[in-house]
C-alpha cells in the first residue's frame, strides 16, 4: 500500500490545490479527530424524485475502513448497503481569518472527503468489536467499564463498514493573505483560533461515585 | 407566512421524530449559529458518472434565504445555479452522551436539513450586501471597518442564494437514557458538554494597534 490515495474525479482538488494532500497520513489524522462525519448520498422519493442529502453521524476508523452504524430502519445505512452512490465528509474549524479586505476573509480548517465500498458487518464478533470502537472514540476504554451489550442490542443495531477507496484532505491555516496594497490599511487582522472544548462531565442522577471517566484526548479541556 | 416549514419526503422525520421540530424559529436559531453548512449535490464526472458530494462552506441566512459564495469556478456553485437538486445541512455538536450500555452512549446535537430554490445574484448592490453579510457572521460590524470592496473583487466572486422551501431541524439533548435495570451499574454515566470556543485573536505582523475584533456572540470566549 503506498502512502497516498489514488485520485478520482470525486477527490481532485481543483480550488486552491495547495492546500491539498492524498497523504493517508493526512486523511487519517483527520477523521481520528473529528467526531462527526457526514454522509451524502442520493434516495428516491415515494414519488419516485431523487433527492440528495447528507446526513451528520458518528464514525470510528480502523486502519482503511471506517464504522458507521445505526438503527435497522435507518435510511442513510439502508442506501449504503445497497452500493448506492455515497461520499463521506468530514469537516474541522480551525479559526476564523480576518482580513483588512472583505474579499481575503476565510476561515482556517481541515476537510476530508472520501468514497469508498460499503458492506453490511454480519459477522457478530466484527460488529461488537466495531461497536466498542465506536464507543472508546468518545472516551478511551470506556467499552471495558460497561454493562455488556445484549444479544438483542447486536441484532437491532445495523453496523456499516466503509473500505476507503479514494480520498483527499484540505486544509488551510495560517494569517490572512491580504494584498501588498491593503496591508496599512487600519483594521485589525488576523486569525481567531477556535476549538471543540468539553467543558465539566455532568453526572447523570443515578451516579454515586464520581469517578469521571477520560475525554476523547483530541478535546480540549476547558474549566473542569 | 406560518411560523412552520411545509414537511417534504426530504425534510421529514422518521427515526425519534420527537427529537425533531419544523418551527422557523428553532431552525433559525441553529442556523444562525453554525458557522459552516454542508452543500450536498450530484454532480456528473468526466466519464459521465452521477457523483454525490457534501462540501462545507460559510454561510449567512437573511429572513428565509441562505447566502453562500464562492469563485466563478467553484463546482458546487455552478451545480446550484444550473438548478439541479441539493440540500444543506448544518450540524452543532453540543456533548457526548455516556450511558452504562454501549447501546445507549450518543451525541447531543442540534442539526438542521433545509431544501430550496438557488438562484445566483448578479444584483451588484444585493451582492455587495450579502457578502457584507458573511463577513459580518464572523465578527460584528466587521464590513464597515474594511478596505472598500474593488469591482472586480465583486465580479469574481460567485453569489448564491438559496430560498428555503423546506426545513426541519433535529435536536437531543439531556442526560443519558438508560434501561431502569441499567442504572445501579456502576460506570460513570452523563454528559460531557461540548462547545466550539474561540481563543484569544493571533495579530498578523502588519497590525499596529491592539484594536481586536469583537467575535461572533454564539462563540464561547476561552481564555483571552
Amino acid at each position: 500500500m503506498t502512502d497516498a490515495y489514488p485520485i478520482s474525479d470525486l477527490t481532485k482538488l481543483k480550488r486552491h490545490p495547495e492546500r491539498g494532500s492524498y497523504d493517508r497520513s493526512v486523511v487519517h489524522a483527520i477523521l481520528d479527530e473529528a467526531l462527526v462525519c457526514h454522509l451524502a448520498y442520493v434516495f428516491t422519493d415515494p414519488r419516485g424524485t431523487e433527492q440528495v442529502i447528507a446526513m451528520p453521524t458518528v464514525f470510528a476508523r480502523e486502519g482503511e475502513t471506517l464504522y458507521v452504524h445505526g438503527a435497522r430502519a435507518n435510511r442513510s445505512l439502508d442506501v449504503l448497503a445497497k452500493g448506492a452512490p455515497f461520499s463521506v465528509t468530514v469537516t474541522l474549524i480551525d479559526g476564523l481569518v480576518l482580513a483588512r479586505s472583505a474579499f481575503h476573509h476565510s476561515m482556517n480548517y481541515r476537510s476530508v472527503v472520501i468514497t469508498g465500498r460499503a458492506r453490511e458487518v454480519e459477522d457478530r464478533e466484527a460488529k461488537v468489536s466495531a461497536m466498542a470502537r465506536l464507543v472508546d472514540r468518545l472516551s478511551p476504554d470506556r467499552n471495558a467499564s460497561l454493562r455488556p451489550m445484549h444479544e438483542w442490542e447486536i441484532d437491532v443495531t445495523r453496523l456499516i463498514a466503509i473500505d476507503i477507496e479514494h480520498a483527499s484532505a484540505k486544509v488551510r491555516s495560517g494569517p490572512p493573505l491580504d494584498a501588498p496594497d491593503d496591508v496599512t490599511h487600519p483594521s485589525w487582522a488576523g486569525v481567531v483560533p477556535l476549538r471543540l472544548v468539553a467543558s465539566a462531565p455532568i453526572a447523570d442522577e443515578h451516579v454515586r461515585e464520581a469517578n469521571v471517566p477520560p475525554i476523547a484526548p483530541q478535546l480540549s479541556a476547558g474549566a473542569r
